[in-house]
């Protein structure tokens, strides 16, 4: 019978660790308080029955659920399931988890031990997480590597993160061009195995220059006699390392790939990038993207302590103050005004709110463009019109509803007047500032969704009060 | 030789297209302009030879790269381009196409053109794109499928979007669990094809019950007389076509998946989920979120006329518009106090403002935990502690650099004081209502990535107001 793994049983088996975790820790703590030796034995039995259990369960589980499991588990209980993990499957582990996580535990775990799992892993996926672990330690397991696994090791780390050459696999299959589909085929079983997610083969001149793809489905279909290179597919999308993996990410997306070669400058095979491997670049590109547009510096383990967590936030905390203190001295230069007219201070936040708001709809529409390569130069302007444009009605529109009520509210139509009139103009400079902060940033190679917001809110709220109390000093007081 | 499509050919392709047409403007223009016949007659030709070229350059291209230069072209160019497709490379770029662009492909199209257009699409695409379309339109192209195409476009049709009925293909290769691997060869040949990211065939008993997986690498490999139930994998990932997309997407990430059964609830073979439609869905879920938390309702093609834009804004400045004119009353509670403190209208800004700034870093980490399923009913409490912790922290800290500027820049130790607690209390609800937001959302069944914000927000600006100027009631004033 098949057996499923799905979201539920993904939770079966964390409440069931968690029962067991849980027995683990009342039977410590009784171990601690009984005296007598009897019911210690008793004690020590139940204790290794329960771990037994705990093994089997943990045994059974997919690499990538232990690593969630021990993702949402506190500290304690985590240091309890990673003992348990025999080498290969911990090495499994620490290649799923987050960066965060991975680096605790690499932090709680034994030099000895960190070497033996370490040398489970492939030269690549030891190169892939060799920043979260200690150089000297690196360099010892690369010693016991042999040659030819040391050297993908270099390969790989000599691409910075990002690159396609980073995340590139040194697994996969080549056939020559010259051969038929049958000696293709007796080549492919001799070898006895294929990396997963291998869809074709990659044809190979007698110099190693790649000359196409050959499905497996030809390989399956066609006649034996058929010549490799008459079957074979030339219209394969390839990689270079150098090469970015965010580019190389959109091609996967676009031309639905499940793996590609990747060609060195002269066009010989070096490696094959997956979809599962950029899948998970996505997610995490995705994932980091999200925390830093709220201003965090990465990835926080929930269970790390209070005081990380709290420095984690510093720089957004002290860069945000820096600006709210410099729009709050625009406010100050009007404080005369606002002691004559106290309704002021009531409306303004409201003008600086309205333009930040809406800028930031700029600012997310211009980011989704750069990031998606929708915006050219042609187009580029054509946008900033249309977000003028779009700022010019808002502000007539919004502006005079917003008139309209502060006018009934205070008594006062000059008053609306010029609250509609800032708003208006709040909107014009949302719409200017929203677009042009995201294409500076990224002229100057700065990542636009990182510092755009910030910058944006910081501009909206000084000419939002800036020009509210300045048009209050000119024409109501 | 290969040829490789990569971001340049892309780029490439897109300015020689610009180029053709710009030309094919100028002709135009000249044709209109021009009254000789025989001048009109080489207009005619050139244009004919341009027109040409760009047929030729346009059938070259990938539907997907297609898809994504008529989404940068301003309208009237894509006009021209999409006049120039075969019915059914553009019905290939239609399925590519963001939906904003797709709803107004299909309404700049004749009908007579869509009906043949939409005739080329498989049953399950054209149930895909039903939305962007004239239910009258896809009745009648509906009526020109046969009865099994039929049967596909209803059951897929059925499901929800967002669903896995919804995503899944009808397209899939299955062999009997009785035969031997020679046997389901035999049957994978007569077939004569496969469809695409096929890695493996489904194995199913007589009653067309999932039994498990052969893979095509196993399929090559062994023995030929190997029974296919004694080779085939049992440990397959499976969905049902109720599921949420989202999961299985996670675990498609999770598990590394390149295709996967879809069974009904008795466990019988509907359908397959691929990896590429995964990435799809995930793409357009990241996107659609990050647009939503800027409140834009959706996609928005950036040649649509400035007053749809201008409209589609509108809910959020609404709804913007309330919030800060509820916080702006919370102020006007004070202005008697402001009247007599003039300092405190530019300072409570920054109070406000530091809480809305760090209340938004709780709720990124919290929707985060949600959307990655990383926090159990155990954790929860265990964050919100934390978080609690931090703000106090934060607080303190941030709250004794902000007192001793604002003591220092207006002379008055009492109103550093009451600006140092404002910002710690400020800070601790913020962290408190960061955490309850988005879980109190989620609980309610909304997506806590949409109106987290906003609320957060609108609680710390009013928070904020109200106690600091409260604090400067009782203790300045």
């Amino acid at each position: 019978m098949s057996t499923f793994r799905s979201q539920e049983r993904l939770q079966e088996s964390l409440n069931l660790l968690t029962t067991l975790l849980e027995k683990q820790r009342v039977i410590e703590a009784l171990t601690h308080k009984q005296e007598s030796k009897n019911k210690e034995l008793v004690e020590a039995l139940v204790h290794r029955q329960n771990l037994a259990l705990l093994q089997r369960k943990l045994r059974d589980l997919h690499p990538a659920d232990l690593a969630h499991i021990i993702e949402v588990l506190p500290q304690a209980d985590r240091l309890v399931v990673w003992a348990e993990l025999e080498p290969y499957h911990a090495a499994q582990v620490l290649l799923e988890s987050s960066r965060s996580v991975r680096d605790w535990l690499v932090a709680e775990t034994e030099r000895p031990r960190l070497v033996a799992l370490l040398g489970q892993l492939d030269p690549d996926d030891l190169a892939y997480i060799s920043d979260s672990v200690d150089p000297e330690i690196v360099a010892e397991v690369y010693q016991s590597l042999d040659a030819r696994e040391q050297s993908l090791f270099q390969s790989t780390i000599a691409y910075p993160d990002g690159s396609v050459g980073h995340l590139m696999s040194p697994e996969f299959v080549s056939v020559r061009d010259g051969r038929d589909l049958g000696g293709a085929l007796e080549d492919v079983r001799r070898r006895g195995e294929l990396p997963p997610h291998t869809e074709a083969l990659f044809v190979v001149d007698a110099r190693n220059v790649l000359r196409g793809a050959l499905s497996l489905k030809d390989l399956l279909l066609r006649e034996p006699s058929a010549q490799v290179s008459a079957v074979m597919s030339t219209d394969v999308v390839s990689f270079t390392p150098q090469e970015r993996a965010s580019d190389a990410a959109r091609a996967f997306e676009r031309y639905d790939l499940i793996a590609a070669p990747v060609v060195d400058e002269r066009g010989k095979l070096v490696g094959r990038l997956t979809v599962d491997v950029v899948m998970d670049f996505l997610r995490r590109q995705a994932q980091s993207e999200a925390l830093l547009r709220a201003g965090l510096a990465g990835e926080e383990d929930y269970f790390a302590p209070a005081w990380t967590s709290a420095k984690n936030r510093w720089l957004w905390l002290f860069v945000n103050l820096l600006t709210a203190f410099l729009a709050s001295r625009v406010i100050g230069l009007f404080e005369s005004t606002i002691q004559d007219l106290v309704a002021l201070a009531a409306l303004m936040p409201i003008v600086a709110s309205v333009g930040g708001n809406t800028g930031n709809q700029t600012v997310a529409l211009v980011i989704r463009g750069l990031a998606l390569d929708r915006l050219t130069r042609a187009n580029t302007g054509h946008l900033l019109k249309k977000e003028l444009f779009v700022g010019l009605m808002n502000g007539a529109v919004w502006g005079t509803v917003v008139g309209l009520a502060a006018a009934a509210l205070y008594g006062s139509v000059p008053l609306g007047l010029v609250m509609a009139a800032a708003i208006l103009l709040n909107l014009v400079v949302a719409a200017m500032v929203g677009c042009a902060v995201p294409l500076v940033l990224q002229r100057l190679g700065r990542d636009p969704a990182q510092g755009s917001s910030v910058l944006l809110t910081f501009t909206t709220d000084c000419m939002g009060f800036f020009i509210f109390l300045g048009l209050a000093r000119a024409f109501l007081v």
